[in-house]
């Protein structure tokens, strides 16, 4: 029998279908690395970008040219336009304002042919380092509301270019998405006195099934009420709000556990299209107690359609206990 | 410049990128139509579906046989199971319930090669007199809180028949967009003492730039916070705030105005891949002022990554008032 499950933090129910459970090989995989004829993020071809914003670098390297291990720039085709003002109006019912804000791509290697999980850890800790200083810069400018780090990867996901990359996007109002998890999450601490994603490791630890990676500073696993197969969330363990205020020394731990939680979920399934994004708090809220930063990774093997749509309502066709038992299994 | 656009029922935000403006012709378009070694939905093999609930058909002939234009069967791979009880009980700090509901499938037509516009509008008319009928007997069972009819057309659309039909899922607790919807709308109510939907017409007719059909019962048109290109809504222009209450006699020009809404975005955009919803109220709500049932039309041309699932915050690269204006300018 199916089984109808509520996320704690949306009060979103998803219907884990037994019946339709399927394993990892059932899933089409996407034909990736095709040779593009240019490509504006490999060393060399500094010039075809806008001009960097930040860089890790050799010390003798001058900014926009070779010498580096990750670059920032602005996106060539940025979805909120960094300068001028808001102008909030209204329009008849309804109400507008100016697309202000940020959109910058971290170039994550300088090599084409080379992933994520293909980085040693020392190189995946100087991205997420790079994440922590962009999201403290982009602190400093007032019309900047909320940050949003997230990376597609695969054309199913969304990725435009292969070479790998993340992006950020921050945006001067809350989005839906983060004020309901936010409000849902003060709801269980107003109702409880704890965290709710702390109660939530806690459980994940004991119960054991939906796990899939720990350190001793992070934890990985496969959310109870998983939207999609192999959904996986990775939390600090200590309790953060935000993102952005964590020590830089933690980024060598989250690098060693995104690398191989990701690694499981390539082997898994046969280098999946997927999508990361990490949740994280408004800039104006200061360690709040009833938030807890995370990263949610959505492998994309399922086509989201009408009922998902009209309802916020997922299907999800794979158990997240056999999920998390597969991925812990899997050889890497 | 791109503009943030705000949803007025919902609270979602959405950036209307005009600088990433695309024409219909830049879409990809999906290969559809491949002949299927065997199809369930077609007359003569009503033997290999679950037994018929309801159907349209010939006076003389019998069920489960040739006869019929339209035709009810339950999921034969159902997302909820019709029979049982809820069981709803807490799992550590989560909650559950067994996944009871219908899932039923509504053949349009007993042809293979033929897509809902094709069908004559009195076709039509008995496709939205079969979802009133559906909707109106699964009232009657209590356990049934939801009904979510939807239509996914196309393998990108989640399709995975290509014989033209609907579903209808009735969920046992309201789905969280529903109910984001009425606080949405019921929040306007308390502001304004008026239906935001009736509202939302009003403006829509006045400005006339997004709209796409109307006749003397019903109006299409690309919504101001358009989440997708083209994305097109259908309201009934007399205020009613549940599908199932509707008069029988009102599927007619819902008919009518559904086939020339379709047939302008299957000559726009070269029959692409998409999901149609039919919101409306769960069934414990009896005639509420500020709700308004209606129908979203989505095409899927772009895909959704990371920054939409982080945020709930959507990109559309096409202004609605350019869709409205191509919708209504294209040959039908």
């Amino acid at each position: 029998m199916p089984e109808l499950r509520r996320d704690p933090v949306l009060g979103r129910w998803v219907i884990v279908a037994h019946e339709r459970a399927k394993r990892p090989s059932d899933f089409p995989v996407e034909l990736q690395r095709k040779s593009p004829d240019f490509c504006p993020f490999c060393e060399g071809n500094e010039s075809k970008t806008p001009n960097e914003i930040y860089a890790v670098r050799t010390r003798d390297s001058k900014p926009n040219t070779p010498g580096w291990k990750v670059r920032v720039v602005p996106n060539k085709f940025p979805a909120l336009g960094i300068e001028g003002d808001l102008d909030k109006r209204g329009h008849g019912i309804y109400d507008r304002m100016n697309g202000i804000g940020a959109h910058e791509v971290i170039i994550e290697s300088p090599s084409h042919n080379i992933s994520l999980t293909e980085l040693s850890e020392t190189h995946i800790e100087d991205v997420y380092l790079t994440y922590l200083n962009r999201v403290k810069d982009l602190d400093r400018d007032h019309r900047m509301i909320c940050p949003m780090i997230f990376k597609n990867v695969g054309f199913t996901a969304g990725a435009t270019l292969e070479h790998t990359h993340s992006q950020i996007i921050a945006t001067p109002v809350v989005p839906r998405t983060v004020l309901q998890e936010m409000e849902g999450a003060r709801r269980f601490y107003d109702y409880r006195g704890r965290c709710l994603f702390c109660d939530i490791i806690a459980q994940e630890k004991d119960e054991g099934v939906r796990l899939v990676e720990e350190n001793d500073s992070f934890v990985s696993f496969c959310p109870y009420a998983s939207r999609f197969p192999f959904e996986t969330w990775v939390l600090p363990r200590n309790h953060q709000a935000r993102f952005d205020k964590e020590s830089p020394a933690l980024m060598r731990d989250l690098a060693g556990l995104m690398r191989r939680t990701l690694l499981r979920l390539e082997r898994a399934l046969n280098l999946p299209p997927y999508n990361y994004m990490i949740h994280t708090t408004p800039f104006d809220n200061q360690d709040v107690e009833y938030y807890h930063w995370h990263i949610e990774i959505i492998p994309r093997l399922t086509k989201v359609a009408g009922f998902e749509w009209g309802t916020g309502f997922y299907i999800n066709p794979v158990p997240p206990e056999a999920a998390g038992t597969f991925l812990r299994e899997v050889d890497i």
